[in-house]
């Protein structure tokens, strides 16, 4: 089958690879309908070591499934499949207190950009959706997968709730679609950060009340200009750069939450009296593929309530992934859609 | 008045200094019936440069007020009160949401180690309690200034409710009143991380259901055999060096909080992918001067429902106060009493 490799920073092709097939009796085989290139792939395609072996990338899908092992028994061959970006048996002690990112069994997909995927722990991970392969609604059921559930638990994690304020630092997918969670948790201000006008733009239709294009020690003074110089209550870093945690730490308010789902490109951080201690404000976030999100969220986008896949503006066939990546990394594509 | 000052690291003195003194008309001075020597005053006690000028010290102490401004209302002559380590005006927009360390006309007590202190904000600053000077209760009312507020805030930004698993790190009197909090709130299991044994004694007494008195990965190793090998819901870290972070990123549960409380001892430290993030571990904590603490735990030392006074045991006049920094550096005290 066709699948796409990285050989290294800005080398991205599509090769033939071995079919993706049953390996233990808890898989499952699914045909990809959509996937898709993420801001978290750009980290690779910037920095990856040149070598002669390929790696296969993407970890967000929506499918078929083509077959089942012999212990699947929630899923079916023939069913429409939302697959989160982890995987997970959902019985463990974490997946039953929802923190599916967590489970003592799980791990993270690495071959979602291929005309096939083999998904382990398939009655866990899979969830169903009633459409069809020509359903307009697949990519906001491909948002399912990552972008819509990592911005939804950026706000949860932020204790967003009615009446919270809110900074959004960035304006990729995962920002964007952190604003419409902010939104739909009741918060009052959301303040965009983001320079790219069809982005913030999109923030607006999202429920952004106000963008802000500056960075560094400008923008956190913009961010507390416009909150009568207290910042918000909760901060969702969308980005995972230093800078932009630097950004968080300025804009939050004291006591509130800055939330991360950016994928730090960092260790250490400053966390002492000076930043976070002395003005009790908390952090949290993490990987957000929590499989109770995409139960939650489903029916919102299946009647139309939650339009997320609005940030997918270009559609590129499997054999063109590699003009994704460029086009998401010049940002001439806020996300790029891959069709098999 | 006599007062008790700092000239370099284990250079403590008693001398004569001007009288406290009403300064603005919101101010009060309280005479000083208990003060204490604070495990945080051991980080200048071990590391201030020594100079020519000495610096007053102590920021717990209840007492009687002797005089108030001409704005102050709340409080008069002759109240017994108790001051919690920091000072504010209790109507500000933080003070109102109860973070009053955030008061935006606040600040800390520097000068409790006294006969007398001059309180700023005095109304929003003073709880009174119905006491008498003679009070057997006078240690408990004492913890309320700071190390049983403290020892509550982390419990309460740790979010331990119950049924919580909660480890707590440092047999001090935060460490153990950290202790007696999380048993008030629910905890099941409660781990408490210390090596000194009349300390964990009285750790166990207040609701500690295991000690630990190993140290880095073997002390992390032991948490987490006591817990399934999973870490606790709660790591209350009441310490504040980099060492104690390092326990209580490895003795955490994913999903879990580590709440600090312990005033850090550095200011950059590990929240990346490996240490915080992957594991979607949340980080809380600060200072704990509340108000609302005060008012809601006072009626229970009132009634003996808890003696967090019990971490006193030695007392000293106040021209002895250096020999009870001594003794608290030597460890041969837990927690010292001033009686002026």
């Amino acid at each position: 089958m066709r699948a796409t490799l990285m050989y290294g920073a800005g080398d991205v092709r599509v090769e033939n690879v071995p079919d993706a097939a049953i390996e233990q009796p808890t898989d499952a085989v699914v045909r990809v309908v959509r996937a898709c290139v993420c801001g978290s792939d750009l980290h690779p395609f910037h920095a990856m070591p040149a070598g002669e072996q390929g790696q296969q990338m993407g970890h967000e899908f929506i499918g078929v499934v083509e077959e089942v092992g012999s212990e699947v028994s929630l899923i079916a061959r023939g069913d429409f499949v939302i697959a989160p970006f982890a995987y997970f048996d959902n019985t463990c002690v974490f997946c039953r207190e929802g923190l599916t990112t967590s489970c003592e069994h799980g791990g993270f997909f690495t071959t979602a950009q291929a005309e096939a995927v083999r998904v382990p722990l398939a009655d866990g991970t899979l969830v169903k959706a009633p459409v069809g392969e020509d359903s307009a609604l697949l990519p906001s059921l491909l948002t399912l997968s990552d972008v819509l559930i990592t911005g939804h638990h950026a706000a949860v994690m932020g204790q967003v709730r009615p009446g919270s304020s809110v900074t959004v630092i960035g304006d990729g997918a995962v920002g964007l679609l952190a604003v419409l969670s902010a939104k739909r948790l009741g918060a009052e201000q959301i303040v965009l950060m983001g320079r790219h006008q069809v982005r913030t733009d999109l923030g607006r239709a999202f429920g952004a009340t106000d963008v802000v294009a500056e960075r560094g020690e400008e923008g956190i003074a913009k961010v507390r200009e416009l909150t009568g110089g207290h910042g918000t209550h909760a901060v969702l870093e969308c980005v995972g750069y230093m800078n932009a945690y630097e950004m968080a730490v300025g804009a939050v308010r004291n006591g509130g939450v800055i939330s991360r789902v950016g994928v730090p490109q960092y260790e250490e951080a400053p966390i002492g009296f000076g930043s976070l201690f002395g003005r009790n404000v908390r952090l949290a976030g993490g990987p957000g593929a929590q499989r109770p999100y995409i139960e939650e969220l489903l029916p919102e986008v299946l009647d139309g309530r939650i339009e997320p896949g609005r940030v997918f503006d270009r559609t590129v066939t499997l054999d063109d992934t590699p003009a994704g990546y460029t086009a998401m990394d010049e940002r001439t594509a806020l996300k790029v859609l891959v069709q098999p």
